[in-house]
């Protein structure tokens, strides 16, 4: 068998594989955020659409000695099979982040951690949502948070955000009307539009869910990357049963897939099931990577420094638009996270504007693709924190040269 | 906020978990395995019960280089988002591999890579299981199929393996009596057995498969890890639909969680649409350590080794079971993998020999574990290659003690 040169495995298949498929399939579009994609492939286009971090801020040559020292100190342990619940030591350090920077009292047995936070997504949807439930979610809303659900084929619920924070009365009215297995909320700097819960938000929030007996998530993956301002106490403050999801995405790196989930021990009990029937566990090597980083002090001064080069990104391309957009377009000046929301004059339709956009060679993600009801066709997400502040100013201007455009 | 000590978070919730749990979680059941590893915590307990490659033969050194190479000529890229099909250089390996080992064409475009071949299981059922679904698997079965499916509550049929292969009568009973969405298989060294599939027998069940127009998933985990004999050909070479899943978990390292599937195109874009709702990608840094150490040749004498040591092993196990099992008990005596399957004589009780043999400082995985549908009382899993030979010698001994002892 090992000499034969390669041919084609016969007899061909013709396997109905649509006919196959689950019903779930279905139910997962594919995200338009790929088709984008494929545009900001051409090195000429500035893209604000994509949500990466800026590569040239990796703490690589760190990351480089640790990698190395945990493979030549516990090598045995980084490359064997681990527990489904993660390295005890980073649980610690999560817990203990919590407690640092909210006065969280959080046990390691709270923290299990995640494939990246998309898992944590795909886990709770797994423990909590049957076919038909309602999950409640920001209108516009996380696409990945809107794919890891879909999976599972719950009734979406739109509750509409704006820069003053969540619609209270349609919370309220939508928690009171149904029966709301789950709300899903990014509180900090949300992605897709950079808008903050105010603290009384958070606490009407908390308590109209809590109230409901509704399944509440807090995902936090900006929270750190704050350019000016307090941080906010989290809705876990106001409602001990509130899960929280954590990522070393934009606080670290996103390629080593790392992120967290805290919650009451009874769900990480489920979640642990379901994430051993997922992948086992979380790459071992990486965690102990990551935790070796952390422990050796090098955050306060990485963060601060992606605070710095992030923020005048933020303020570039917000100084860039107001001068830019025309009248009765409008745009937030975040005060974190890695995006900004545009909404164009009435009329306005970023659809037909993406088109002209990518002549223009610049790129940004379509109002639409966040909505999961229909909306945002006059809105935009722009992100600001993988361009330098020279290339900010010039794809605004494309942006606005596509604007004045024909249509 | 910062400066708070911390306090439990208020009011205290009183969610009610297990009613807001969705349907599935009812349907996997908690690992014995788990239970099993507690028992085996304890250093003086010889551990046969674990599934584990033998650390002293991680490549340690050779990955500590890689790492930081990796991160100090491609950093940026190793530490980003990525694709979620997969580092292309390491899906050309994957491809090029089943090209030299058997002689088929697979396109990388075929490739997708996964966070340990446990993903793969996951997203195959999510792109194929609908609940209620029949799902055909090997009886005894591999536990981590079993937990990844159940997930998606099919309803499970178990075809008899033996040494002899499986049971193609029982098969094609199967096959016709009812609709089957899908056949898993583990034809080289199954595990939990260690039984492989005969020639005759991988063509019959392809064939059988393809006629009833049920998805055939062949799992190959072990396949290179042969100590005796030469390489069958997969089903794959019978039936061009066939889709393969692959591990680096026992030819490298489990802790990086790398596996792939192999399916074709049409289903690929299904699982990637899945993946990215799951965890976006697999960890970049870890597939491109893993590729530089696969395409700097190191492999071959990697493979050989791991092969040298293991069959030894094996060899130690079988022959000392043999001189100790007592009259009627069988044990086989595997061509290849990390298991061996003793079946104890008529009466025996498998459960109730576990709990002596805890006693006597020795584990094992009793047969029940393996059974969807009852039946292994007599059976128990033994690993021989996490063990070193002196200690299986000993282990075998307690084991022994343990069968002579009361009860």
């Amino acid at each position: 068998v090992k000499t034969e040169t390669p041919v084609p495995s016969a007899p061909v298949a013709t396997a109905d594989w649509p006919a196959l498929s689950a019903r779930r399939v279905a139910s997962v579009k594919t995200s338009f955020i790929r088709e984008i994609l494929k545009v900001t492939e051409n090195p000429e286009v500035i893209s604000f659409a994509g949500g990466l971090p800026s590569p040239e801020l990796f703490p690589t040559e760190a990351l480089a000695v640790i990698a190395a020292d945990v493979l030549r100190t516990d090598g045995r342990q980084a490359l064997q099979y681990s527990t489904t619940e993660g390295y005890r030591p980073l649980r610690e350090w999560v817990g203990a982040r919590y407690a640092g920077r909210f006065g969280l009292a959080v046990d390691p047995d709270e923290i299990l951690i995640t494939t990246g936070s998309q898992q944590g997504l795909d886990l709770l949807a797994k423990v909590f949502i049957n076919p038909g439930d309602t999950v409640a979610l920001e209108r516009p809303g996380y696409l990945g948070a809107i794919q890891a659900f879909s999976v599972y084929e719950p009734v979406f619920a739109g509750v509409p955000l704006s820069e003053a924070g969540p619609d209270l009365d349609a919370l309220r009215a939508t928690l009171t009307g149904r029966r709301v297995k789950l709300l899903y909320t990014v509180p900090n700097f949300q992605n897709p539009s950079g808008f903050t819960y105010p603290a009384a938000a958070r606490r009407a929030v908390a308590e109209a869910v809590a109230a409901a007996g509704t399944v509440l998530v807090e995902d936090d993956p900006y929270g750190e990357l704050r350019y000016r301002g307090e941080d906010l106490p989290p809705l876990r403050r106001h409602h001990a049963g509130t899960i929280m999801l954590g990522s070393f995405s934009k606080l670290v790196a996103p390629g080593l897939r790392l992120g967290w989930v805290c919650a009451p021990c009874e769900v990480i009990r489920q979640l642990v099931v379901m994430k051993q029937a997922a992948d086992l566990h979380t790459d071992i090597f990486a965690q102990r990577i990551m935790h070796r980083f952390l422990a050796g002090g090098g955050l306060p001064a990485h963060v601060a420094r992606l605070r710095a080069v992030y923020g005048r990104r933020a303020a570039t391309m917000v100084a860039a638009l107001r001068r830019h957009l025309p009248a009765g377009a409008t745009c937030n000046d975040p005060d974190g996270g890695m995006f900004l929301w545009v909404t164009l004059p009435a009329g306005g339709d970023s659809r037909a504007l993406f088109e002209r956009a990518t002549q223009q060679k610049v790129a940004f993600v379509p109002g639409t693709a966040f909505y999961v009801d229909g909306g945002g066709e006059r809105a935009m997400r722009l992100n600001f924190t993988n361009t330098d502040e020279a290339r900010i100013e010039e794809g605004v201007r494309r942006l606005a040269a596509a604007l004045a455009g024909p249509g």
